[in-house]
C-alpha cells in the first residue's frame, strides 16, 4: 500500500496530487439521509461495499442503523470483516474450491450469506460448509435485468431454492433481485417501469416460494438510483444502495420526477489535482488520468471553474481545455474533479483524505483496494 | 498489497482469478528481440517502466543492454530505484515542492533526469537541486503531438534550454521528443507520417540548439507503435518503448508496411478469469470486469476460443457471448483475456504471475501499482 498522500492537520492546499478526496460534511449528510429515509420505510439497509471498500466507511453505516454490508468479492468481505463488520452478504457467486474456502474462513467468525444461480455451486458450497461446520446463509439470485448472473425468476428460481433447503450447511435466506442496468436511465419513469418488471419477478417468485413452503425472509436489491421504487414495491425487505455516500457525475445526470437532475445526494467525492503544465493560454495539463480516474462513465466534470473542461486522459495527464472568459490556469494550481463513475475511480487508490473547512480530518484507508478474489 | 493469487510451482489451472498472467517465454522473446534490433541500430533503448511498474521486470530490460528506464511520476521512480534501477529519466514534468523533494532524495542515490517545459518550473528545479546538493539532468519536452505537455519546437526550447544551463545544479541534457498520439495510428504510412512531423521538429531544435552554441546530447522519445521510424531518423539518440513487453488488444490492431497486422512482439500479457455464471447456453459470465481490466481502448479479447466474445464489462463481470458453433462455456471453466490496453490494466494488479509450460514460475510485485504522485 503506498503512503497517504497527506497529513492530517495539514491545509488542503498542501495535499499531494492526484489524491482522493471525500468532503467529511456531505459525505456524512449522505450517509444521515438515507439511513433516515429507509428506517422511515422500515426496509433493512445493507450499503454496498463495492463504492467505497473501506471498513471505516462501512462502520459509520452501520452506527446509523445499517444492519450489514453487501460485498461483491470473497476478498472484499475479508477486508470488511476484518475491519469489524459482523455481517456481509456478498451479493454475488462464488465459485471454485479456493474462493469457497476463503468464504468458509470468514463464515467462522462473522455471519455471512452468498448468492447463488446453479446447482453445481450449490453442491459445493454445501460441501464445504459441512466441512467447515458452518451455517451459511443461501440467496436465490433472479436474473431480472435479463443479461448477467442469476436464474430465471419464478419455477427456475424456486426449484433451486428447494435444493439450497435440501442441502446440509445451508439455510435459504431468499431472493437477490438487483437490477443494475437500471440504475443509470436518465428518465424517472423510465426508470420506474424497468424496476416494476423486477418488483413484479420478484413478487412472482416470492408467492411461488410460499406456495412450495419455503420462507422467503429477504428480498434484497436496488440501488443509488433506483431504491425510491424498491422502498415502495411491498416485496423488498432489504436495499443495497452504494454509490450514495459519494455520488458521481454519472449518477448526476439521472433525472427526478419533476425532470430536474437529483439531488438529494450530495458530490463528496473528489479527486484532487495539479496543473502541471500550461502550453498556452488555452491549454492546460493536470496530472490526474486513466490511473487514477475511472471513464467508462465519461469525462470527469471540474468544480468550480465554469469555464474549464476535462477533454482527454492519457495515462497519466488530464488535457484540459480552458475558455477565454475563464482565468487562465496557473502552474502548480490544483483543481478538483468529480469522476464519472465513483466505484473504479475508489479502486485505483489506497487512501482517502478525508477534508472538512478546508483542512485534513482523517485518513482512511481503503482496505479492499484491488481485493479481486 | 493483497498478496499474489497463485503459488510457485503449482498448475496454471490452480492460480486464482481474476489473475494478470505474463506468458515468460513470450515475454523474454519480446525483451530480447528489441534490445537487439535497438543495439544493431546503434541507438540507446531506455523502456517506459509505466508499462510494467515491476523493478524485476526493468532489471531484466537492463540485462539485455537497456541504459536504464523511464518513469512518468516521481513516486514510480522511487519504486524503480529502491528496486535497484540506477538510471532513471522521469519523462513528464515534476511540479509542487514535495514532488521536487522526493525528486532531489532519489537524486542523491541514482542518476535521474526530468523533463521541463516552463521557466518557473526550471527555477523551482534549481533551488532544490542547490539545497540538495544534487546535480539533476534536464531535457526540455517540445511538444510534438501539438496537444499535451512540452514547449513549442525551435526557438522557445533554445530559450528553455539556455535557461536550463544557466540554473544552478541543473545540467541539460537534451530534448524529450515523444509523440503518444502516433502510436495507434493504425496504418502504416499514416503512423510514419506524424512522426516525421516529430523528426522535422526534433531536427530542427537541435540545429538551433547548437547555433546557440548548446550541446544537445539526447533526443529521447519513441514508443513501440513508432520506434522503427525513430530508429532511422538520425535525430533520436534514445528509444522509450514501454508496451513491447506485453503487447495488447489495441497495439495488434496496427498496421504493418505490408498492411497486416503487427505481429513483432507476442502477447505475453493476460487476464486469468473464471466462468462465474452460465445463465445459458449462448451467455456466460466471468469475474474480470472494469476492476481488473482497462477498457479504454475497447473490449479485451478472449484466447482460444474463437466463438466467445467479450460484450461488455461490469465493475466485477464480464458478459460472454457464445456461438452456437462454439463448445458451451463450463462453470468454474477459466479462460485468457488479452486486455485492451495494457497500462492501466497492469495498474489494477499487485502481482505478475509467471507461466510457462502452464506452471507457475514466477511472482513479481507490481511495486509500483497506484505510485500515482
Amino acid at each position: 500500500m503506498n503512503p497517504p498522500p497527506a497529513d492530517i492537520g495539514m491545509p488542503l492546499t498542501e495535499v499531494d496530487t492526484p489524491a482522493l478526496l471525500v468532503d467529511l460534511d456531505a459525505f456524512e449528510y449522505n450517509v444521515k439521509k438515507l439511513s433516515e429515509e429507509v428506517m422511515a420505510s422500515g426496509l433493512r439497509l445493507r450499503p454496498h461495499a463495492k463504492t467505497h471498500k473501506c471498513a471505516v466507511i462501512g462502520q459509520q453505516q452501520i452506527a446509523h442503523g445499517a444492519v450489514g454490508l453487501c460485498c461483491q468479492k470473497v476478498s472484499e468481505a475479508e477486508a470488511m470483516v476484518n475491519g469489524g463488520i459482523a455481517d456481509v452478504l456478498i451479493s454475488n457467486q462464488v465459485v471454485g474450491t479456493k474462493k469457497i474456502n476463503r468464504l468458509m474462513s470468514i463464515a467462522k467468525r462473522a455471519t455471512i450469506s452468498v448468492c447463488v444461480d446453479d446447482a453445481n455451486n450449490v453442491a459445493d458450497l454445501s460441501a464445504a460448509a459441512v466441512s467447515f461446520g458452518v451455517d451459511l446463509n443461501v440467496l436465490v439470485e433472479i436474473d431480472v435485468m435479463r443479461g448477467r448472473c442469476g436464474v430465471e425468476p419464478g419455477e427456475p428460481a424456486v426449484a433451486l431454492a428447494k435444493l439450497v433447503c435440501e442441502s446440509p450447511g445451508l439455510r435459504f435466506a431468499g431472493l437477490q433481485s438487483y437490477h443494475g442496468g437500471a440504475q443509470h436511465i436518465r428518465e424517472h419513469h423510465d426508470r420506474a417501469a424497468a424496476i416494476q418488471g423486477a418488483i413484479e419477478a420478484s413478487q412472482t417468485t416470492k408467492r411461488l416460494l410460499e406456495e412450495a413452503g419455503l420462507d422467503c425472509e429477504t428480498v434484497t436489491g436496488a440501488g443509488t438510483g433506483s431504491y425510491e421504487f424498491e422502498s415502495q414495491s411491498g416485496v423488498y425487505t432489504e436495499l443495497q444502495c452504494g454509490s450514495y455516500v459519494f455520488m458521481d457525475a454519472d449518477y448526476g445526470r439521472n433525472l427526478n420526477v419533476s425532470g430536474d437532475y437529483v439531488s438529494h445526494f450530495r458530490n463528496s467525492l473528489f479527486i484532487y489535482s495539479t496543473v502541471m503544465s500550461v502550453p498556452n493560454r488555452r491549454r492546460a495539463i493536470c496530472d490526474a488520468g486513466l490511473k487514477s480516474i475511472a471513464f467508462d462513465s465519461g469525462m470527469p466534470l471540474v468544480v468550480d471553474e465554469m469555464g474549464v473542461s476535462y477533454d482527454r486522459p492519457s495515462d497519466e495527464h488530464g488535457t484540459l481545455t480552458v475558455s477565454e472568459d475563464n482565468h487562465p490556469l496557473r502552474l502548480g494550481e490544483k483543481i478538483k474533479l468529480i469522476p464519472g463513475h465513483c466505484d473504479p475511480t475508489v479502486n485505483l487508490h489506497d487512501w482517502y483524505v478525508g477534508i472538512r473547512a478546508e483542512r485534513v480530518e482523517a485518513l482512511w484507508p481503503i482496505v479492499a483496494r484491488g481485493a479481486l478474489w
